[in-house]
């Protein structure tokens, strides 16, 4: 009998909690009956989020109006939450993935299957790694998968239909994890190459923070589907050159096309892209795809490849106020030499 | 000393003879310094559309605000038009192009290139065949290649930075072809597989019909992602089963993610697709995607795949007033059992 633990209490870790919910409460054969969610211990209108969660079956701050199963129990507390969970889904931001992870294995009970539904890069030993990376190394002896698609968490939880990558090296955690996450409304799509997939997921922010940008500036529809194709370039070239990537068919996957159609539609990068100028001088709260930038940026110029990707180092001078939009604009509208 | 004629008056035709006209006049050692351009007898504010662009270098009605290059001569007689010229460039809507070629197969004086600007399917033989391959059974000694990408007339005319794909399986006429049309603002990716850059050509209007009836009943974005990489699948299933062409490279190229990608944001598809239910009531002018959907489904049916093509046939059944979008949505959204 498998024990699910979801670690993070945000908008997608309430919403893919409670889909895991249902779904193993008609695969009681296979699953504990219960899932677990960690949830930081948080007060909001008076009242801790685990609580909230735990007796009105609520989350008001992550996932207002919508009303989650019986069957989550949340918690403050990461040791009681992953317990003798041998099933670990992990849904926080990139950059409290290692200090979590770390505290994670001091409590785990060496868990089978870890999944992480982080998308970005995790800062380590002056470069980064992706999500399922760290986990590996904080749980070395998991099979780690990662999930990855075009999957707003409000829709999601209200049900509406959607499809996700699912990806893993190790076909019994792919054979576990779909039977974990499929369901009526969510149909899962497995691939065996992890690092192109969280690649794309990481990559794909940054694609769309540059067409924001472009956007606010009244580029014309031509000149976007020049900057937008300069960005997949760039994000095949980097899976090319530092995963050994050449296979280019992950990008029809949920996980590439539609996950970026999704953050074009309606996802916070294209809007931080939309909005670099107003954020200079408000102060707005940092998103994934600004940490997304700058990490990647510091990785390139390590490697002294920025010149090989001049749209990311754009996006990333424009992200960071070194430049305003319309020279970004105006680079990335420059015909390619290469 | 390269003769070139474009046949067809309209708004692309029209935005590239102005292209290619101050193209030529840098390149007058390897062209002839003028081009002349066949548009239909039509008369706009009681004056010939050809005498508009002779005197007072307009096209008022399919591309109006243009100020056009001096070295465009433009006339209604197709036999004026293509004497004596070598290179043909035919920018006509594809429902007209077998008539054209014929007619003007009389009086050219075997070119030795021509090249298709049309995007869609050629009614053959109870069939359908590519713009190039009618143009090829016309002129079968000419060199015929296709131009294919996100390029609306409009802003090609006014000089905001695109690019397009080229696409042909001789080298001399892509090199002859980009010198003719590459300039600071148009880049020009060439590409040897004809086949697969019609063929994007052609359906990616189908999918941006079929997100615009998606889009237009409120579907969520999830959702939207599904139905647009249903559309995506289907297209590449289309070029594996009819055209034998596995390599799906093709849809990172211009002519792929990014004509697509215009086609969503500012084509007339997606707009047929958001006033379906609007359209059955008004009888507004058919576009090309119409054609093509209806050319498509009668393919599809003849050949017996409707069922492999469930997208496809939704799109068509609701242009063709079949079905309300509604009922096209919760086809679409259903999980693929493929």
């Amino acid at each position: 009998m498998h024990k699910v633990a979801v670690v993070g209490g945000g908008s997608w870790g309430t919403a893919f909690a409670a889909l895991v919910a249902e779904n193993i409460r008609e695969k009681t054969s296979v699953f504990d009956k219960q899932i677990v969610l960690w949830a930081k211990a948080e007060v909001v209108d008076g009242e801790e989020i685990a609580h909230g969660i735990n007796t009105g079956k609520r989350n008001k701050k992550y996932l207002p109006g919508v009303q989650l199963p019986e069957n989550i129990h949340c918690t403050s507390s990461l040791q009681k939450a992953i317990k003798d969970a041998d099933i670990l889904i992990f849904a926080v931001p990139t950059k409290y993935l290692g200090q979590i992870c770390a505290d994670a294995a001091q409590y785990a009970t060496n868990p089978a299957v870890a999944l992480s539904l982080s998308k970005g890069f995790v800062p380590h030993d002056k470069t980064f790694c992706f999500p399922s990376e760290t986990i590996k190394r904080y749980f070395p002896e998991a099979a780690v998968s990662a999930l990855s698609g075009p999957n707003i968490a409000l829709e999601i939880a209200h049900r509406f239909p959607a499809e996700t990558t699912l990806a893993s090296a190790d076909d019994h955690a792919l054979g576990l994890l779909s039977s974990l996450i499929q369901n009526s409304f969510l149909s899962v799509k497995p691939h065996k190459n992890i690092t192109a997939v969280e690649a794309y997921g990481a990559l794909k922010n940054i694609v769309a923070v540059g067409l924001g940008a472009a956007s606010s500036t009244g580029c014309p529809s031509n000149t976007l589907a020049v900057i937008l194709r300069k960005g997949i370039t760039e994000m095949v070239l980097f899976l090319d050159l530092f995963c050994g990537i050449k296979d280019t068919s992950v990008f029809l996957e949920p996980c590439g096309i539609g996950d970026l159609f999704v953050t074009l539609l309606a996802g916070r990068s294209m809007e931080l892209g939309r909005n670099i100028a107003k954020k200079k001088e408000a102060g707005a709260p940092e998103i994934q795809a600004e940490h997304t930038a700058a990490d990647l940026h510091a990785f390139l110029a390590a490697k002294n490849k920025t010149d090989r990707f001049p749209f990311f180092t754009a996006v990333y001078n424009a992200v960071s106020g070194k430049t305003d939009p319309e020279s970004f604009v105006s680079l990335v509208a420059t015909p390619n030499p290469l």
